[in-house]
């Protein structure tokens, strides 16, 4: 019995020795540090829209969704919300879920047929890849943004079935997927192409509709795109869009969808209302704190302020030796020289009041450990300028002096 | 490219042709219907201190957690909730995920070693068979409740690590697995028990919690607990608990831990207001609507009456000549001819004002289909009593007649 508990624990040695043991650090409502960790692109999370709009749906539909859609019902909120966002991302249908690692899990299984091949690229998501291993199709691994590679494995399976997986905008260094070239070999294959916008949805392309949007391969029938509602849209859970068929698929066969309760109603308000401000006509109090009033600025606004920063960030880190990603979105990689002296870094960096991303294996796609910077335009923008100053000045000499490029 | 659809089409009217068609049927917040399908056991949702802690939350910490915990930082609800959770269960920690299912999955790949064998329940929910198929473990599915084939499975795989996963109240008959029983074959064979306890936290057990602790098993070094906190806690998310070793081990690699955004802070502080409510010396102000002034009842006090409902709910239906389980908490099956009768037979009832749930295959652990219905006590009394008629009144007269046992 104590044998499988000593197990563990020469597990946790061994981690420990690697400098990969994780500890959860405590934080309050403010708790004061400037962040450039979380996922809160537009700052949309504490809009007041949002909040107000989560509040007066907590007061009529109650804390929790009380069971499954199909058994407890669907809110007339999971309507709308499937509703704007298939609009947004022009999508015929989309289907909530209650996070996005479950919806990754549907989708790749819903386009799975007997004898397919996945291809997925190397520096997909966990989600993704764990929906890979549950649908048991064969799966081959692709070399990061290889579109070449892609073209040769969907070559040589021929006649079979196959999807190409990939995210656009990459979690970790922030770099974007060719998706109008994977796109074109997957429509010479006849073959799908499912894309996780997790880290584009509100952010890129038009309107902040994404980067398959972008690459003008919104609604196309052979593309399916997964997104989180946590991120840019400041809440909780998960969506697929893609063909009214596939939707209705998942509705009937999805067991992540069927076998779950349903995202809280009070979180599903509070997203519809943070779909409706990150779209591009609509009015944002937020950003920047105000310097005369109260200024009104648009999802547009918000993204070029995201990119601006972005831009301003790669080269303020660059110009100081570090090695960083360049980002398609709100995310950026700096190297760091090994997984101990990337928690040594981001400790110091909390001390002195910034919080930065500290991603080591098995967060990271490759071997090499980095300090994961996001850029919240909810953050003021002297704070940012400030944190940017702290990340250069507790930068350890090795970081400083690397010439390797990050991925 | 139209072929994928077109396979789609085919399995979709393969479904239709067995009544096996999913519909999303929209409600409103307050949709007029008696709760007899949701799983709000305690009628916790609606409660004030459960709202007003989320609305609280929701203003302090915005709508979204912003991140993983790891990586924005783990607020110091997560943290209460945690130490609330593995109080109340008797066990050393516990780790909050953001779903149930995602729990499910991240804990039976943590107590998955080289060579370990998993036994599992055939009647075992949708999470722990994707838990199972995930590990990549041999897996070997014995019967139902069946101790004698699990006694078997162990003895046949003496000197590998070994797992047995069951629920405690399963999903859909609402039956007790013989956890005492269990246990003991586990503890001779140096294996562990992982138990499921969705349906029965906050309704079964000493103080409500759960069965693992009425079997007397709480805090056993080879017992891991899993539950959901979108049942009787009225929220959302989902929970391990056990050994300090295994939730380290958790939080250092368990992938749907690390690679997903945390649950939101305002359903946090909601579930933690639930459970305090739950525990049992808390007074609480719901259930029957009270008939003179705002009388006050205790957590102890809501289970004897769902106990007391359940019980007239079996007699009722029975004396009607329907076919019903023996339920272990607050959730029972009724037989149904075929999917497509319990279908029509699910319509007439919500027609009627009840809503129940229609469980079909793949929701079934067999080929039946069956009413569920689940025994929340914030249903006023009266209701649930015209609820019991218009079920005996709409059923179909081959589910009258039937002289099957359900499982």
């Amino acid at each position: 019995m104590a044998n499988w508990l000593a197990t563990l624990d020469r597990r946790a040695q061994l981690r420990a020795r690697a400098g990969l043991t994780r500890r959860l650090r405590p934080r309050g409502a403010a708790d004061g540090a400037v962040d450039l960790a979380g996922n809160d692109y537009l700052g949309l999370s504490h809009h007041p829209d949002v909040t107000a709009a989560a509040a007066r749906a907590l007061s009529e539909y109650g804390l929790g969704a009380t069971g499954s859609r199909l058994v407890r019902g669907s809110t007339d909120l999971h309507d709308a919300l499937e509703a704007e966002l298939a609009a947004w991302l022009g999508a015929v249908r989309s289907l909530v879920f209650s996070s996005g690692y479950l919806a990754n899990l549907a989708a790749v299984r819903a386009l799975v047929r007997p004898r397919t091949l996945l291809v997925s690229d190397a520096h997909n998501h966990a989600s993704l890849i764990d929906g890979c291993r549950l649908s048991g199709a064969e799966t081959l691994v692709t070399p990061h943004l290889d579109v070449a590679a892609v073209d040769a494995a969907l070559a040589a399976a021929r006649g079979r079935p196959a999807v190409v997986v990939t995210e656009s905008v990459f979690s970790v260094d922030g770099d974007l997927a060719p998706l109008a070239a994977l796109h074109a070999v997957v429509r010479e294959y006849g073959a799908q192409l499912l894309v996780d916008e997790a880290h584009a949805l509100g952010v890129a392309g038009p309107g902040g509709a994404g980067s398959v949007a972008a690459a003008g391969l919104a609604g196309e029938p052979d593309v399916v795109v997964t997104a989180t509602l946590s991120k840019a849209l400041g809440g909780a859970g998960g969506l697929v869009a893609g063909p009214a068929e596939l939707i209705q698929h998942l509705v009937d066969t999805g067991r992540t969808f069927i076998f779950d309760t349903a995202l809280p109603p009070a979180v599903v308000a509070g997203v519809l209302a943070a779909t409706r401000l990150a779209r591009v006509g609509d009015p944002l109090r937020i950003g920047d704190r105000p310097r005369s009033g109260d200024h009104l600025r648009t999802g547009d606004h918000l993204r070029a302020e995201s990119a601006r920063r972005a831009d301003h960030a790669v080269q303020r880190l660059r110009a100081a030796g570090l090695v960083v990603s360049t980002p398609a979105g709100a995310v950026l990689s700096v190297a760091a020289p090994d997984a101990e002296s990337a928690v040594a870094w981001a400790a110091s960096c909390l001390d002195r009041g910034v919080a930065v991303g500290c991603f080591r294996p098995p967060s990271t796609p490759d071997s090499r450990s980095r300090l994961r910077l996001t850029i919240n335009v909810g953050v003021p923008s002297a704070d940012f300028d400030r944190a940017l100053d702290v990340i250069v000045a507790t930068a350890p000499t090795a970081a400083r002096t690397a010439m390797e490029e990050t991925g």
